[in-house]
């Protein structure tokens, strides 16, 4: 049976993951989940971010479902680098997966996209770039200061997580994949990124291929986003790209995501990507969707497409019955989407 | 009498700026213009990217007005390395000036957002950042390869690019300006930007100040763009930003911009954003609208406010008579725009 770490985390993390865990119950009997208290009220009680022995102890289970990290009282840092993105590197998630569909029911900012003509996966790269961490500063607080941050991007990398994005559009229908990078500027990794997706694309004949600037991306997925199948880009253009996706697809409260170490060798995570809102937190009106969704990407990772598909399922219906500006409640949505995502 | 250096340059680029021209020779008779053949097409022919005689000639101009430069038959960086940065990072150009406008009579993406609530200005750092060109390559080739890029920043230069946002939103009537930028991931980077902008704010008490995220304002760029008065950020961040603004009121094709030294130790470049457009290049339907914007901004920069003013209300009256998806003939755009502009 598996096992799930639980990470409900801060402000309406708790709430959401409540009704994540119903519907995992419902579609998963028997299914272990075991909490681990990690976040921000950890950090202000103990100090401690992520201990040795959690991380430990997380490797151990078949997946982590995260709820949300995070509260305006913590440094800026302390627990991204410290916990998330610690995750993210320790278990080697290099594929960070963010499906975006307008669903029917949804009103998306965009005036001339109707729902279902939405429906793309970004694969961004999750254990490089950027994100490597590496990067420093001289003479700080003087005039002369000087930071630097630093892009590290391997050929290991870049391949593997642009064969993910292939094998993906190979399982869709519209099989297209487009890179998303800035060769023009970012010459070095662009070329990289380039020449490892001109090689990879050449063993999926079948898979149509196109380039776009990072700047061009941005700027058609306000403007045209059904153009897009599968996208892969690197982890920063991946960060922001998911939050425009998210924003002209019904924004981030319904945007599910999955940190994936695609060969199992460590557990996978899967989060909403709505992050703890303290300013709604504690009064029961969080959307509990992006949730669980991410229990729907976690489920076809670890090989229960059935499931998975019941949960989607449960999703659309549950967001074609709503009524514009309607308050919702977590509880009462999160028992809806559990009784239907059964069998 | 203000020397300009006009760089027509590839694709729809003469096209726009013969535009361009026409209005600026309708406000400010007696301009001196002087042409350079630089782009894709001189590249091609000779192998020359910006010959340093062209770069001294160019520095002894007042400012210069560039059309597009660039063709899918150059390699990625070419172009935007040797010439386009070059001129940047050479001249100094540290403000990168880009207004985004919804005008009544265009019709933008967004449902919810109607003409005049938007009219925000990114100022985007232009010599720093991603864009230093610091990066290399080891093993290229082999399944060992990495590839580097390192985001320089200076203290000097983000402290004097914030302070150009502070002064422009003392001149706005919003007087508000947001830092955008990814703290919580680059932690070096970032804490340099935040404490040289929490210091330049603490010299500007009327001025209400934000942070964002870069992924954060790149959602609520499509959600809630009215939000926006002054956007300050890096070089990177900027271009995508821009772009997404420029999408959200209606796309490139409206998108001025400047490429500024404000101290004028160093001519300052006017573009528009929107790029030499080859498959629309040579049918005399590219819109101007993008040029002639640039062109205010340049007699803004030169001290010629009044004219500035009616270039800008001559666009006005131009959008506001457009009919949504009638054909435009780029010269009769240009010369009712010329007429208009006339005092
Ligand atoms: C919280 C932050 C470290 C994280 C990221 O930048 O990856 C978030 O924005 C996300 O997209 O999951
Ligand atoms: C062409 C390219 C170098 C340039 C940039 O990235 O700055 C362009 O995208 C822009 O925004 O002016």
């Amino acid at each position: 049976m598996a096992r799930i770490a639980v990470v409900a985390g801060d402000g309406i993390g708790p709430e959401v993951v409540a009704q994540a865990r119903k519907v995992l119950d419902a579609v998963l009997p028997g299914v272990q989940a075991t909490e681990y208290d990690l976040g921000a009220a950890r950090w202000h009680r103990t100090g401690e971010v992520l201990p040795d022995s959690v991380l430990t102890e997380l490797a151990g289970h078949d997946a982590i479902l995260l709820g949300a990290v995070g509260d305006p009282t913590v440094p800026p840092g302390v627990l991204e680098r410290g916990l998330l993105l610690k995750l993210r590197f320790a278990f080697d998630q290099y594929v960070n997966l963010r499906p975006s569909r307008l669903w029917p029911g949804v009103a998306g900012p965009l005036g001339n996209v109707k729902p279902g003509e939405v429906d793309l996966v970004v694969v961004r790269e999750g254990t490089e770039g950027l994100y490597a961490g590496a990067g420093g500063s001289l003479h700080r607080d003087t005039p002369a200061e000087v930071a630097t941050e630093e892009s590290l991007n391997t050929r290991h990398g870049v391949e593997r997580v642009i064969r993910d994005a292939f094998a993906r559009a190979d399982r869709r229908e519209r099989r297209k994949v487009t890179l998303v990078h800035k060769t023009n500027v970012l010459t070095h990794a662009g070329s990289l990124w380039a020449r490892a997706f001109a090689a990879v694309a050449a063993e999926h004949p079948d898979v149509t291929t196109e380039y776009q600037h990072v700047d061009a991306a941005a700027m058609f997925l306000v403007t045209q986003p059904q153009r897009y199948d599968v996208v892969v880009t690197d982890n920063l253009f991946g960060d922001i790209l998911t939050d425009i996706a998210a924003a002209v697809t019904g924004g981030i409260g319904l945007a599910a995501s999955g940190c994936i170490n695609p060969e199992g060798a460590y557990p996978s995570m899967f989060e909403p990507v709505h992050g703890s809102a303290p300013d709604i937190a504690g009064q029961g009106v969080a959307d509990p969707v992006a949730a669980v969704l991410s229990v729907a990407l976690l489920l076809e990772q670890l090989g229960h497409a059935d499931a998975a598909a019941r949960v989607n399922a449960a999703v659309a219906a549950e967001l074609a019955g709503r009524t514009p500006g309607a308050t919702l409640r977590t509880a009462e949505v999160g028992d809806r989407l559990a009784a239907h995502s059964v069998a």
